[in-house]
């Protein structure tokens, strides 16, 4: 039995401190309300007793109504459905009755089968005790999908929110954005001011993202809305190379152990510390009341890999799949509100034989359960036969398309191979003929990739599979370091995000070991944060350096408890800080534990400019003095701006 | 009072899994000995019951004699002397009697304050008990560096120890050769066969490391091997972009926390993990004391920071040091044995006001301490000024120039400014005149950098310092993330190393924190034992990759012990497994916690080559087929291979 909303309430919703909760509206649509997390900080001390006002941080905030303080929902009601509406006015839309429920749903042939389930299984077997809506459908006779109006012109509510969501709420033209011009620093990481050097993939971010640059983006196909009319629990955010870089990370009951409550709470916990989309993989039993639990408490968008379920409706036997089976799958899934579905449909018959002497052969579990029944069949892969049909199913409910990639390299050894770029051009096929039918896409990549290898993924994506939006797993960058591996493809992820991947999927420690636990999951997530954050600034996002710069200035004026609030995990930071100066008094000194109270670099630092300042060198000065060579100049002629100490 | 000897004989000797130590001798060179760690693997079993046998895998293993089981040392000894008798055979070196070690060297005025040192710290200054050498120095009128030797054509000891360990004891002749060159797969990361976007910064690694091609790097100064002639505990190593990434890890008596049985065991306790060089950070009391202990006990290089001594020398004031103290200190810390010195001697007093409106200023201990220096006495760097005499100094000693970057970025808003770039070329002048005086020379490098303003670093660095080896502090590639900064500088590192940096200098998750403790040590060094090694892998080494192919065949077939032994932190993979499949047949079994028993990929896998092979499609059949299109082929005229399997 699922425990009492007591055990949910804990520690996902736990505040993180020194931040409040506000919302932003729309203009163009009154009834959007984005919401963000805004971290207070403390003024600066100036040498002379002066205080300077520091203005909050804004943040981007996946975390949706559990991350507000003021909501009072509960997991068993799910969450409020402000999106419902937005989908509702367009009037393309109709409410019908739905399939029904079966127990081959949850993975159980029969009712007298899950009668006869044990009893533990059954005490999992837990419906969604929420209210449950008929499903909409698309009524119009053309597809609902985001990619549908970009292409009609219109500005939905789900753009203008993403516009404002990704701005941060700022505007050229408020103070606070002045503030945050006044953040961006020296180097030029702004668009307008790239060095020459500065990118192999051209993105064209604009210092201010307008709607109206999300619809052409969306139109144009290089960014995705994954948005289910069937998820009106959903705060919409995109997918693609223009916009911030997002994160995934994967929950899902595996057949050897976790609970629906676990999966729930590991969704808020995902959320909580900043995953951008939630796949649910879970396999075995319950898989649709995990899901509908997990849906309808769902701020992220929810992404899913139907074959999996498939094959517990077919007894776990890829050769007894059927189209049928699977597409009856989908639109279990399509009603219930998934709103991006994985396919494998580029495993093609004629590449499965490529894979044989692999180091690892298929490591994808999609592109083994299609590979297995390629073969015993010996007919080509089902999904990409009956690719137009699943395309109509997936237009009539805005369900995005990520393209599987089945034959992903599974180490280093196989990275790269014709196998994997194979199956790379057929996603690119598959793009092509995604969006004659007006659905969303993105397509999925690796996986297993050295460094220098990299950038030949990105490229052949973004030239074979016309710009869609990439999603990758890691690359990991090298095979050795089990229970490291959110690290080794961190690095892998930083990178392949600056060259232009639009999504990273989450690599927890456990990866290869074992299933992540709660800790692991937020590893996981921060592991991935700081990967995708690294690729924003990389890229110039006009929304990313001002964190950083933030930070580094409470850093630099001994502000510690603004810098714990600024990153991307306070209590670590804060515990890492009291393991070695506990006192409470250590976080108002002038000084770390590194260096000792005498011997502090950033105290000379300071210092170093309070005597520049007695001496009458201001800042103003330096700034004019400007280059080295200037600046030489200006230290030859002024001897008498600088006096030796007293002895 | 120190711990008991057993305190020191516990984690750090520890043995690792399926682990035993080899050596490979010298053939020019027979008293060379160099020592490897050997995994042992167990059988691969095929389908159809046969066993294959796997040969061992020998890895690089910085640990010396303290990862050698049957050593019987204590650290009160000292570790055995080998390399003395090479430093005397040259015969151009003189013991002599060597500077007295005076209270001030250990922090105190006069031997009446050390008398009245509170009794916590005189319980900390215990000297080193095991037997004190005379000094050695050079006394034939020439340098004794190794760069000396390496341009008078003479192959070293020292440089066939590097070249016997580079390539980890293999020879392209003998049959472990050929099993390595059986594990290099597909994409051809070997220098023959780089594809033609490989690389930006061209490596030149051969496919054999020989004792000349070491003599050669290290006469045109592209490598070092930091070696002072009064180190003969030292095992040899080299440093230079041609060879495989070192890493770094610092320890040090900070002023407000650790101990000296603390500082040598993080030593231990870091070489076990892999760090290649340690640097002692140590300030405030009992410097001498500490850094005896660590050399007589360290097999790996060790490096310091000499102003920082001498900072404590003047009681911690900036404006008193004078180049009598520092030139005391460097004759005090060449004579114990120092192998290189972090010199700030790039730090001039133009660049000094080109930092005062950084959003961080200085951030670098050495140059916040040179920076004061110059202002208070508005004059010139006096490490600057007196180069030539601290290159006389190193080259009697052969201890190797590490040039500090005094003003390397503390934030990115910093990255790639005037005064970190002036820095950079007044290093480059530096180099110059080091090699003139036939002293091994690398330049420090950042810091706090963005992913796409990396590059430039090494590009500049290899053109104005003459390609002098790098080493590299992370870089860090966001400055959001306290308490993860190993991981958000391991991506920078990664990058760095890739594009041509010699050396990492590690990064705990601590870092701008707290004093990383024991735990913390393993975290830094593992992240950058993995920054490295995806660094080896992108440039092609020829000893980097197949230990991922191992690794990976290991987990492909299920080998979850050999996984575990393969893996840098196998405690760690190992519990990640157990805490999910805790059983012992757990470790046996065909499948893993993340899928389950009747879900496995890899298993999926093997049934598709077990389909395949019992159709009569032989891998041999599959690689003579080879391309997509020729695969395409074969399977469309080869439809009697392929039968529908049974229902």
């Amino acid at each position: 039995m699922i425990a009492s909303p007591q055990s949910f309430e804990n520690r996902s919703r736990e505040p993180l401190p020194q931040s409040s909760r506000v919302y932003v509206s729309g203009r163009i649509h009154p009834g959007v309300r984005v919401p963000f997390r805004e971290i207070g900080l403390t003024p600066t001390r100036r040498h002379d007793g002066r205080q300077e006002a520091n203005a909050p941080m804004r943040v981007y905030d996946a975390s949706g109504p559990w991350g507000d303080p003021a909501f009072e929902g509960d997991v068993r009601q799910g969450l409020p459905v402000p999106r419902r509406e937005w989908v509702l006015a367009r009037g393309d839309v109709a409410e019908y009755e739905g399939r029904p429920v079966r127990p081959v749903d949850n993975g159980y042939l029969s009712e007298q089968h899950a009668q006869f389930a044990s009893q533990a299984e059954r005490n999992r077997l837990v419906e969604f005790p929420g209210l449950r809506r008929r499903p909409l459908r698309a009524s119009a006779g053309h597809p609902v999908t985001q990619l549908w109006y970009a292409r009609q012109g219109i500005v939905t509510p789900e753009m203008e929110y993403i516009a404002i969501r990704e701005n941060l709420g700022l505007s050229a033209d408020t103070d606070t954005g002045a503030g945050r011009a006044s953040l961006h620093r020296a180097h030029g990481t702004t668009p307008e001011n790239q060095p020459s050097w500065f990118s192999r993939f051209p993105q064209r971010t604009p210092r201010q993202i307008t709607p109206e640059f999300v619809r052409d983006e969306v139109a144009a196909g290089r960014a995705i809305i994954p948005a289910n009319i069937n998820h009106p629990e959903l705060e919409p955010m995109i997918i693609g190379r223009n916009f911030l870089v997002k994160i995934n990370a994967n929950i899902g009951n595996s057949a050897v152990a976790s609970s629906i409550e676990e999966e729930v709470e590991k969704m808020r916990w995902s959320t909580k510390w900043g995953a951008d989309t939630v796949m649910d993989l879970s396999t075995g039993r319950n898989i649709h009341a995990t899901r509908e639990w997990i849906l309808r408490n769902s701020p992220v968008p929810i992404g899913t890999v139907p074959i999996y379920q498939a094959l517990e409706k077919v007894g776990g036997k890829a050769e007894e799949l059927t189209w049928e089976v699977y597409r009856d799958t989908l639109i279990e899934q399509c009603e219930q509100g998934v709103d991006y579905f994985t396919v494998h449909a580029g495993v093609l018959l004629k590449y499965i034989p490529l894979t044989a002497n692999r180091m690892t052969g298929i490591v994808s579990r999609g592109g083994s359960i299609l590979a297995k029944w390629c073969l015993a069949h010996h007919r080509e892969n089902f999904l990409y036969t009956h690719w137009d049909e699943i395309c109509e199913i997936m237009a009539a409910y805005d369900v995005s398309f990520s393209i599987g990639d089945g034959l992903r390299p599974g180490s280093l050894a196989d990275a790269n191979d014709e196998a994997q770029f194979g199956e790379l051009r057929t996603q690119g096929e598959l793009v092509r003929r995604a969006w004659d039918h007006g659905v969303q896409t993105m397509c999925e990549g690796p996986g297993h990739v050295p460094m220098h290898l990299i950038e030949e993924n990105m490229r052949n994506q973004l030239e074979w599979c016309h710009e869609a939006p990439f999603y990758t797993l890691g690359p990991l960058t090298t095979d050795i370091a089990p229970g490291y591996d959110h690290l080794t493809s961190a690095i892998g992820a930083a990178m392949i995000g600056w060259y232009g991947t639009a999504m990273l999927c989450y690599v927890t420690p456990k990866e290869h070991l074992g299933l992540p636990d709660r800790e692991d999951v937020k590893q996981g997530v921060i592991a991935y944060k700081i990967a995708a954050h690294a690729a924003d600034l990389a890229k110039g996002h006009p929304g990313a350096q001002f964190r950083d710069n933030a930070l580094s200035k409470a850093r630099f004026e001994f502000r510690w408890e603004d810098q714990f609030a600024l990153s991307l995990d306070p209590e670590t930071a804060r515990s890492y800080h009291d393991a070695t100066l506990p006192q409470e008094s250590a976080k108002a000194a002038h000084f770390c534990s590194m260096c000792g109270p005498h011997f502090c670099s950033m105290k000379i630092t300071e210092d170093v400019r309070r005597y520049a300042a007695e001496k009458g060198l201001t800042d103003a000065e330096v700034l004019n003095a400007g280059m080295a060579e200037k600046s030489a100049e200006f230290i030859a002629g002024g001897a008498e701006v600088y006096v030796p100490a007293a002895g």
